[in-house]
Parts: structure tokens; C-alpha cells; sequence
């Protein structure tokens, strides 16, 4: 695990210094120092403004260097054109970190470009770590630092808590704090990245996993820029059990369009980015609401062990909504016991229901204690990991209600979520207070609720990985013999001028990779093909091989089920002059005869790189599957095994690959080796390799294996 | 259009009278009375209970009889023995309308549901308009009617607005009722429909849709009961131009058998309402925050008039993510005019984006006029339908920001929407006062308008058709002589104890609905089944005629190409000896000969009958399209030409029909024909049919129609 940068001087300073403070409580550079005041910053304030002898009851110095004191962080408000010789001037005084608002560096064209690497330089050489440029800051809610221009703070003092806030946008992420607070979430921090000349987003993500207040970290994402670190950072908060909750946009095509022209980089394929989080474990939220939701059921105080639901409620029609949601989510409405539901029968009004969904009814309002003693019950069944209660209005009694829910939920070591439409205030500050996740409406407990469970089973099967010592190799390339053979063959077809390797050179470069390829000889003339044909054994296929055809089939070069040694020297020439006709410029190496396979199910196994995350690879069943009804799975390399089969089994079309209607089942062993190995192929070929195609690959009934008949390899 | 049942003496009453009132203020029988006085009901009051001579300061009738008027509505909570009393008391007295809030009815089984259904006969007998029973009552914001015990009621006087809300649940419906006007809905008219014993679901909303002040329906809904009303009530809402948004509850398997035990009946498959809520014009809701955001944009002083939508953001996130919305729910993000863009350039200052999303900037807290003005150039440009704008904060800026944008909306006559975080309480009521649909995040208010969206270009197609005469016949059944043959033929396999017809029965019923199937012969003996093949020409069919063997491939009862008379006798002594070996009872009429129908691609087409809609008419393409990856589309019949065409283009093997990659186009306009005719059949046989599975229909190039291979009718 790579060690995180340490940004205590940047988030639990001792001593601020505000360059380019202003008395002016409104402007930008004036707010950081009216937050710190009126929020009671402990350690020391120093303004630094050669305008001004005191700014708002402070001195104010007229140069860092002036400053009678060590400083730890360093609040840089001035045009950009100033920010170099500003944090020369830190270097100078070594100040340990610094947050550069001042906008107009990469993101307004090239020399801002400049610019920025500028301070960059400097940053690093005097060993600052430096948040932004364009950024608005970063504040501590323990610590009381507001080193932000973030207008949230004008409401009143922030809600303290375990999440961390890491935003790649400044505006949204202040409006996002705000919102989050409302909601019920509690900060400990919040960071606005900007254009990360230095510190990145997985650095800030790093330190937090590393901080011990931290529980959650939430996040929104524009552009993760270093795929590798961000990888690296969501490992080292998997392994930690720290949920780390990302909001990342740019999912559609004019979504992705907007984003190039807001931060000038093109970000890499959204559906890339869903592979990245689902396998480095990134809890993805989809919208803003979400994103909160996660972090609210993330700080719940105990985690559920299985996906197991009871459902309490106080009206049936929200009892059938949280079991839709609870399918369609993949939890599991739990069965209670024969014992349970006595138990509950008990207490309940006949006219209750004891099954679950657990119906209380209203008459839970009329018997006080009836909330209590049922989800007491409720939770003792083995089969419930998770309570869900629902409950509406109930302006009088509310409060009470929350209390006796808050005292059975602390008794249990299970998870306790409440979904409470339009709640009494009472009734809300108490279960916040007591740490009970809860939410607005009958279907956002149960959703939040299954992204978490989802979190812990990736986790638990991380884990176990772990554990079994399979997650070693994660990242490493193997490299050694086949890497250097592969790229001999790739470096001669560049210098050869192609981009394509012939079907042939992308067959041996799979094979050194232990993917099986027919066997299959290169004939010079007819009477070689003929004689190829006899040794290979009939029925033959015959295919033209020239390194400027790459369609094939469509330049007629293709013969399948050839029969004799008469008819394949016949195929010979037919091929030959066809493609001749098709192409009177390409080069004819020849014709590639090989064994005809056939009787197996024909899938795809493809490899490509991403602009951000390097090694993508794709698999699907051949043909229309993928073609036409888009049914595929993709993933980043490095792959282990068990996320290859949950590869395979993702596609709709499985069950094809497993035995449909008692029809045989395929190889699916030899496959998930298959497309191990282009994990592998693609990844230490990465420099190299533009795109593979293996289509058709053909998987054999079980303890078939597979053959890979046709191979596309573009350099 | 059927006419709705007038209920003005229930929604607009004149007088009330509260049979089983009691001064107790918290309890259900005292709180009709607490919320009329309290919030003002202008009619007459008259509290009927023998037990007092006084509540709460009116004075108390011991009988209706006693009460000295007429009386337009009773409230009527008592124990639910005593309801038909009182109900034969309101006939006695001529009152007018009813609500029952008493339980203990068909909810409870059997004994209830007699009650039930004597209170049923009485109301009906008296011209009773009866609401429930075991419901929460009905209230009018406008008229101060408060025939309820919903305590949203004790948190202050309700808002009003334009939204009739109809709810199948009376807690959930009371909870909704709160949040929804958190949310900003206001409402007119709520109704809780409790068991429906006399008045339903439908007939509320078909006296809403004519109710003046109404101008959107929102309805919670859990089993549609009654299947035609529900579709009556919905065109006549989409005719009237009255959105009807509905969440229904139920869409899960558990979900389904939680409000199966929860109403005590199934109601029909989920995927089947899906379909009449496509087919009717009802905007379904996903989720209770989903039905409000619906009713919010519906509720909008104009609804635009096409997908065009502009974007404009204070934060280049938010854009982002507001692009991403649009595309995913099938809005354009409007390619803004050269003109336009310019004209924002003037204005906009050089950092901000003049392109869609139009990003603002922070610019625009400090200068006013820049949010207006920008706005205005963005609402000229033609290609602009709608206008949705991102906000955060601005606690000192916001509301003047919002008057400035109420402002320019008036003035236009395009959509306005905001989107607006975290927004500060006085921006939220101007906006809310001035009728701007305002949502809390930058998605929501994308989502809703892409709904309203939608509806407008539904009920503009449906306003087209039914220009051109096209809606005339939809619920009407043709009949006449092929329905009469068809049920001959059902009526006969029926007596003989059949429930599957035999393949040839089938098709016969097939051809009487124009559905082209092989030329056949039915051969009893070899030589019949020589000659048969010579007469239909080789290649042919030939398959077991057996009333008592349906899977005929599993009996071995099937041989395809068949090419010569030799080989046709042989194949007739094999099947035969396969069937008697599969099943010795099995009664064999013979073999059946076919023409062997090729090189068209296979279909199927099939038809149930569901508990509440009736027909339903499924298509996919065969095999593991339908069979594994679940690519079906569905509709309840009677069906018209475009909703079939549509239905065609919904599954995703869609290009394989339309000549996918340059592959032969297939006869689409007869497989329409086709579907259509299903249609027909499966409406006009609806008594007697229970599935139709044409698997396959073989589909051949365009121009060649379509031939039905193999066809299954259970009866």
C-alpha cells in the first residue's frame, strides 16, 4: 500500500496565514478570516496583506516573511499572476501547505497551463503541499479551519461528523455541503481539489483513509486524471472499511461533452469508470440524493452481516413499496421464524400483520411500548440482519416513538434504518443525535441500505482474496519471455508500416499467452495447400493472409468446410484471385489453411485502453449478442479470477454458457482462463496494443476447452 | 365517454353531518369536527350521536332523522356493525354522500364482506354516493371540507393548488398528503377510496377530470379493481389534457404477495399495468419523491412544446450532471443558434460558457441583471422548448435572483424550471408563489420535465389519431361469424375435456383471423401421408395429430424435410409408434402433413388473458431471445396499428427485423397486420381463451409475408 501524503499541516493547522486578506467579509478573500473568527479557530491567525496594518481587529503583516511565527497553512488569495513569487514566498518561510484559490491557470488554455506547472515547481521543490489552483478551499469541522470561501458557512456552524468531502468541483461541492447538512450528514472535513497541480484527488482520498476521525468518504468526481492512484487509494480504503461513496458525472455522451469543455481533458469511458468502482470497491451513487443516502446509512453505528430484511411499518401500502424496493435491490425480505411471528402475534392487534413486511398499524400510536417490544422481537429472529421501520406524521407522539426506537436500536448489534415521512423536528433530532440512519421517504432507507450491503460482500470477498494471498498480483506485470516475444512481432508490423497484425502474428502472440489457436499452416501454392490440408486433417478452413486484408469474408478470402486435397488446391486459387480482385495493391503472403472447428458455442473476448485506466477487457457471446442487443461485460486489468466468472455470469445470455434448457453446458473454466490470460496479454502489452478482438472464440461442451478461430490485433 | 358519477355533495357539501361524533379531539371520531371548525368550513355542521346533547359548542342531533335539514354529506364513524343503520338511516333522510372511515369489512374475510356488501345494496338502493368504507375520509382545501381523520390536518391549514390526489392507502395517503406539500404540492381535493364498495378508484378521477378546478390528478394506487373503468377514466383524462400521474406499488414479487395479503386479491400482473399505463396516457411514478416532482412540473403555468431544454448553471458540475439527466431520460440539450451564443458572449463574462449548458458562472451574484438577461437571450432561440436552471445557496443574492426569474418566465412562453440547492426560504416561497416548479438538486426537475414531456407526446399522438378516426373502435369487439366459428371449435375441445386445442384446431382459428399458416393435410394412414406430401410439394412437415400430446418434439413426434413419398409413409409409421410408445392412452388422429416453410426468421407472437385488463398481447423474437434474455414486449388488447409498431421497435433484437449490418429487411408491416389480428382474436375470444403461443411465426423478406409454423391454444 502506497503511504499517504501527510496533510495534517494542511487540515489541522496550528497557524493560518490568510495571503491577500481583506477586511471585506463578503468578498472571497475575506471570508476565510470572518469564518475562522466567528467559528472560533483555535491555533494562530495571521493576515498578510501590504495594504492593510490590521484587517478586522487582526495585524496584518506586510509580507509572510514578516510573520513572527512557524506557519502551517497558507490561505493564497490573489490574481494569478501573483501566486508564483506568493509561494516562492512560502518556500522561503516553509510553510508546510497551502490552498491557492486564484482561478486563471490550466483551466483558461495554455498559459495558465504555464503557470500552473510553475507553481507546481515550486510547490515541490519547497515540499508544499499545495491544494488547487481554482479551488475554494478546504475546511476542518473538528478543527474549526475554514480556508474556504465555501458560502455554507454563512448559515450558521457545520454539523460535525465521521464523513470526509472530497470535491473535484468548487461551487457544487459548497452547494452539495450545504445540502448534505440539511439531510443529516456530519462533516469532520471538506476539500475542494480544483485543478490539482499537485495534491490529486486520491491523495486527499489517501489521507483520509489514513485520518482517524474519518469513517466515510464522499466524493464528487469529474475526472479521476491519475487512474492508477485512484485504484491505489480505493484498495487502501477497502482493506480499511472506510466506504469510499463517489458521485462521478459525465455518464451520458452530452454529459461527457460538457464536462471536456468545463475541465479541458477528455475523462475516459463512464462504463470504464462503473468497472473501476465495482472492482476496487467505490460505492457508485448515481445522483446527489443518493450520494448523501450512502453517507447517511454509511455512518450508521453497526454494519449488517447479510443481505437479510425484516420491514416494520405503520401503513401497508409503504410496506408492498419497501418490499419492491428491497427485490428490486437485491436485499432480502427476510422469512421470520414460526417463533417470531407467534412472538409478534402476541403484541400485535389482530388485525396486524406478523409476517413481513411487519404491519404494526396506527394502533402502535394508541400503545405505547408496542414499537418497542415488536422490533425487540423482530430482531432476535436469526433470519434479519437489518430493521427497516416506516412511520408518517405522528406529531404527538413522535418523539417518543424515536426514543423507543434509538434505546432498541443501541441494545442490538444489528442495523436499525428508519424511513419517516414528514417526521416531527423532535422526532428527527433525536435519531440523528442517536446515530439512526433516516431518510425522507419509504424508498431511500431500503435503497441506501442495499449500496451498503453490496459494499460489504465486495469487501468480505476482497477479504477473502486477501486472505488466500490472490490479491498479491494485483497491478504487477508479469512481463519475462512471452512480453518480449509479443513485442517483436508488434515492433516488426510498425516498422512494416501496419496496424493491424495479420491473423497469423495476432495467433502466435496469443498462444505465447497460452490462449489455443487451430492448428494451422501457411500455404505458398496450391498443391501446398493440398498437401497442408491432408496433414491438418478434413474438414479444413482456407483464408486468405495478406497483411492489408483485414475483412476477410468480405474480400472473399474465406472458405470453410473444405473436404478434400483436391478441392483445397481449387480453394487456392480461388482465394488468391479474389483477393487480388479485392485489393490489387495488398501484399499475398499466401493462404492460411487450418482445422476446421466446429460444435462450439461462438462468444468474444476482446481488449482495448482506456485513456485513464489503461487495460480495459470486454467479453460477450458472438454475433448479434453483442452486436445488436449491446450484452457484454467489461473489465479493467489486472483480473482475478472470481471477478471473470462474475464476468460471465453478468451477460444476460449465461445461461447459454451454462447449460440452457438441459442443453449441454460450455467450458466456462477454460474460458474464465481465457480471458484471465488477455487480462494479463493486455496489460503487459499495454504499451503496445491498441485493440484485440478475438471473434469467434469458440467454447467447447465442458472439458472441451475453447479455440480461438479468428483474432484482430491492432498496434 | 362515459359520464362520471356527480360527486359535488361529497367534494363541495353544503352540509355535514358527523354521525358517531364525539368532542374528543384527537381521536378519529372528533377530528373531522376539530379540522371544519378550525379551518373554517361555510356550510352547516350537524354532530349526530344519542350520547350528548353538545360537541365542542354545536349543538348534537340523537338521529339524522332529528337533524332539521338537508344534508349533502354524512361522516360516518362508528363501530362497523352499526354502519348499515346509519346508512339506512342517510337513505331514509335522502342524504346525498357518505364516507365510511369504519374497519372491520371485506378486510377482515368473509363475514366482512357480506357487511360490506349490505352496505353496498343500501347506499346503491338510496342514491347513496359511498366513499370506502375502512378509509381516512376526503378533503377539500377549497371548500374547507374536512371529512377526515388525516392528522396532516394538525400541522396547520393545507396549501392549495390545482392537484386532485386519489389514494387506494389512508395512512400512506395522509403521509404522502404532508410531504407533498412540503414539497410544494398544493392541492385541491384528497380522497382515501379505503375498500371501494361502492365508488372506486376510477370514478374519483373521472369526476376530478371534470372537476373545473383541477388540473392534475396524482394517485397512490395498489390494485386497480376494476380494469375497463380504470382505462375509461384514463383516455378521458388524456382527452381533457388533465395529467393523471400514478405510483403503484406492487412492481416486485414480494411486493406483490405483500399487497395481496394486505388488499386480499391479486392484482394482475405488474408488466401488464406497465403496459396500460403506456397505452392510456398514465404517467407512472417509480417513487413517492418521483410522484411529486410529476405533479410539481405538471402543475407548471406552461408545459413545453417539445424535447429542446436549455441548461443554465452557476457551477459547471451541476451542467454536467444535468446533461447527463437529459440524455438518459430522452431530452435534447438544445444545440443553442449562432446567434444565441453570440448574444451570450456580449454578456456573459470571457470564463463562462455561452454554450449549452450555458454556465453562468458566480458572476452572476455580482451583477444583477446577468441571470435575467441571459435567460431572455436563451428563451428567443427557437430550438429552445424549456429552460432548466441550477442554483445553489445565495443567501443574500437569492431572492432577488428569484424575482428576476419569475419574472422572465411570465414573460415567456416557454417552460421554466429550477433546480435550486440548499436554496434560501424566501427565493424557495417567491418561487413557489409565482408557480415556478422548483426541485432541491439538479436532477429532479431534469427527470419530472422529461415525464411531462413524454405525456405531451403521447396525448399529442393519441389527439392525432383519434383526429383520424383511428380511437374509434378501441373497446369495441367486432364479432360476428369468425368469432362465432372460433368458439365453436373452443366449445367442442371443451366438451371433450381438452383443454389445450390440437394443433390444427388451433390454426383453423388462426386462418379465421387472417393469419396465414402452412398448407396442411391430416393423414391417416401412410399412403394418405405419401399422397398428401406429393399434393403440398417437397420439401414438407410432418408431425403427430394428437389431442393429447402438445409437445409433440418431445414425443418424438416431429420430422422435418422431408423430400420424397417413400420417405413421408415411413416418417407416418415412425412418429405414430414414438407417440404410442410416449404416452400408450394418448388418442392419435394421425399425422399431420405440412409444407415446409424456410429461410424466414423466427418470431413469436402470443396472447393471456390477465385478472384486471384482460388480453395482453406479447411479441419477441424465438427462442433464447424471449426465452433467456427476457426481450418481450407487451400490451393489453385491442391494439392499434402504431402502438404495434412501436411495440415492435421496444425490443432490443429490433435491428434483426428492420435488416441489421445489411442483412435482408423482414415483412414488418405483416407481422403488424399480424399482431394486430392477435389482438382482435384475443379481445373477441376473451371468454374462452386462456394463452395463444404462436412459436414460431416465421417472418420472411419484406414483401413476403408471414407464415405461422407451430401455434398452442389452451382454452
Amino acid at each position: 500500500m502506497a503511504t499517504a501524503p501527510n496533510l495534517d499541516a494542511m487540515f489541522k493547522p496550528r497557524s493560518i496565514a490568510l495571503v491577500g486578506a481583506s477586511g471585506e467579509a463578503t468578498k472571497l478573500s475575506g471570508r476565510p478570516l470572518r469564518f475562522l473568527l466567528q467559528y472560533g479557530y483555535q491555533g494562530k491567525i495571521y493576515p498578510v496583506n501590504p495594504r492593510y496594518e490590521e484587517v478586522a481587529g487582526l495585524k496584518c503583516y506586510p509580507s509572510l516573511a514578516a510573520v513572527p511565527d512557524e506557519i502551517d497553512l497558507a490561505v493564497i488569495a490573489l490574481p494569478a499572476a501573483a501566486v508564483p513569487a506568493a509561494l516562492k514566498e512560502c518556500a522561503a518561510k516553509g510553510v508546510k501547505a497551502a490552498t491557492v484559490f486564484s482561478a486563471g491557470f490550466a483551466e483558461v488554455g495554455e498559459e495558465g497551463r504555464k503557470l500552473q506547472e510553475e507553481i507546481r515547481d515550486i510547490a515541490l521543490a519547497g515540499g508544499i503541499a499545495l491544494d488547487g489552483p481554482n479551488c475554494a478551499g478546504l475546511l476542518s469541522v473538528r478543527e474549526k479551519v475554514f480556508a474556504t470561501f465555501n458560502t455554507a458557512m454563512e448559515r450558521g456552524a457545520p454539523l460535525e461528523g465521521p464523513v470526509a468531502f472530497v470535491s473535484q468541483s468548487g461551487a457544487l461541492g459548497t452547494y452539495m455541503f450545504a445540502a448534505a447538512q440539511d439531510a443529516g450528514v456530519g462533516f469532520n472535513y471538506w476539500v475542494s481539489t480544483g485543478n490539482e497541480a499537485v495534491l490529486g484527488f486520491a491523495d486527499y482520498v489517501s489521507y483520509f483513509v489514513e485520518e482517524e476521525s474519518t469513517r466515510v468518504i464522499m466524493a464528487y468526481m469529474e475526472d479521476a486524471r491519475d487512474g492508477e492512484a485512484l485504484k491505489a487509494c480505493a484498495l487502501k480504503a477497502l482493506e480499511a472499511g472506510k466506504p469510499l461513496i463517489v458521485l462521478k458525472v459525465g455518464t451520458s455522451e452530452a454529459g461527457a461533452r460538457a464536462a471536456t469543455s468545463h475541465t479541458g481533458a477528455l475523462a475516459g469511458s463512464d462504463k470504464v469508470y462503473g468497472a473501476v468502482f465495482h472492482q476496487y470497491g467505490i460505492i457508485r451513487a448515481n445522483d446527489v440524493e443518493e450520494l448523501f443516502d450512502l453517507a447517511t446509512i454509511c455512518t450508521a453505528p453497526r454494519w449488517p452481516r447479510g443481505r437479510g430484511v425484516a420491514l416494520m411499518t405503520i401503513s401497508g401500502g409503504a410496506g408492498i413499496l419497501m418490499c419492491d424496493r428491497c427485490e428490486e435491490t437485491g436485499l432480502e425480505v427476510a422469512k421470520l421464524s414460526p417463533e417470531t411471528v407467534e412472538a409478534l402475534r402476541q403484541v400485535l392487534p389482530p388485525f396486524a400483520s406478523a409476517v413481513n413486511p411487519v404491519d404494526v398499524t396506527a394502533e402502535l400510536v394508541a400503545r405505547p411500548g408496542l414499537l418497542k417490544r415488536s422490533m425487540e422481537i423482530v430482531l432476535a429472529d436469526p433470519a434479519v440482519d437489518s430493521l427497516v421501520i416506516f412511520l408518517g406524521l405522528q406529531l404527538a407522539t413522535g418523539a417518543g416513538l424515536a426514543q423507543d426506537i434509538a434505546e432498541v436500536a443501541e441494545a442490538s448489534e444489528k442495523t436499525v434504518v428508519v424511513n419517516w415521512m414528514a417526521p416531527p423536528p423532535e422526532a428527527l433530532a433525536i435519531l440523528r443525535e442517536k446515530k439512526i440512519p433516516v431518510f425522507p421517504d419509504p424508498a431511500r432507507g431500503v435503497r441506501a441500505l442495499a449500496g451498503l450491503v453490496k459494499y460489504l460482500e465486495r469487501r468480505q470477498r476482497y477479504l477473502a482474496r486477501r486472505a488466500a494471498g490472490k490479491e498479491g498480483h494485483r497491478g504487477a506485470e508479469v512481463g519475462g519471455e512471452r512480453q518480449a516475444k509479443a513485442r517483436e512481432i508488434m515492433a516488426r508490423a510498425r516498422q512494416a508500416g501496419r496496424k493491424a497484425l495479420t491473423e497469423a502474428e495476432a495467433k502466435t502472440i496469443l498462444e505465447l499467452y497460452g490462449i489455443p489457436t487451430p492448428r494451422r499452416r501457411l500455404a505458398e501454392s496450391a498443391a501446398a495447400a493440398a498437401a497442408a490440408a491432408e496433414e491438418l486433417g478434413f474438414p479444413v478452413v482456407m483464408k486468405i493472409a495478406s497483411p492489408d486484408i483485414t475483412h476477410k469474408t468480405e474480400a472473399g478470402g474465406v472458405r470453410l468446410g473444405i473436404k478434400s486435397a483436391a478441392e483445397a488446391a481449387a480453394a487456392f486459387e480461388e482465394i488468391l484471385s479474389r483477393a487480388k480482385a479485392y485489393n490489387p495493391q495488398a501484399a499475398l503472403a499466401g493462404v492460411l489453411v487450418e482445422e476446421m472447428v466446429t460444435g462450439g458455442l461462438e462468444v468474444m473476448v476482446g481488449a482495448k485502453q482506456d485513456a485513464r485506466f489503461g487495460p480495459v477487457v470486454t467479453f460477450g457471446l458472438g454475433g448479434v449478442f453483442v452486436e445488436v442487443l449491446r450484452d457484454y461485460a467489461l473489465r479493467v486489468a489486472p483480473l482475478e479470477e472470481e471477478e471473470v466468472l462474475a464476468m460471465l455470469r453478468e451477460i444476460k445470455g449465461y445461461p447459454l454458457l451454462a447449460g440452457y434448457r438441459g442443453g449441454e453446458a460450455r467450458d466456462v473454466a477454460a474460458l474464465a482462463r481465457i480471458i484471465l490470460a488477455v487480462g494479463e496479454l493486455a496489460a503487459e502489452l499495454r504499451e503496445d496494443l491498441v485493440e484485440l478482438d478475438i471473434n469467434p472464440l469458440l467454447v467447447m461442451p465442458e472439458g472441451g476447452g475453447v479455440k480461438a478461430v479468428d483474432a484482430l490485433m491492432v498496434v
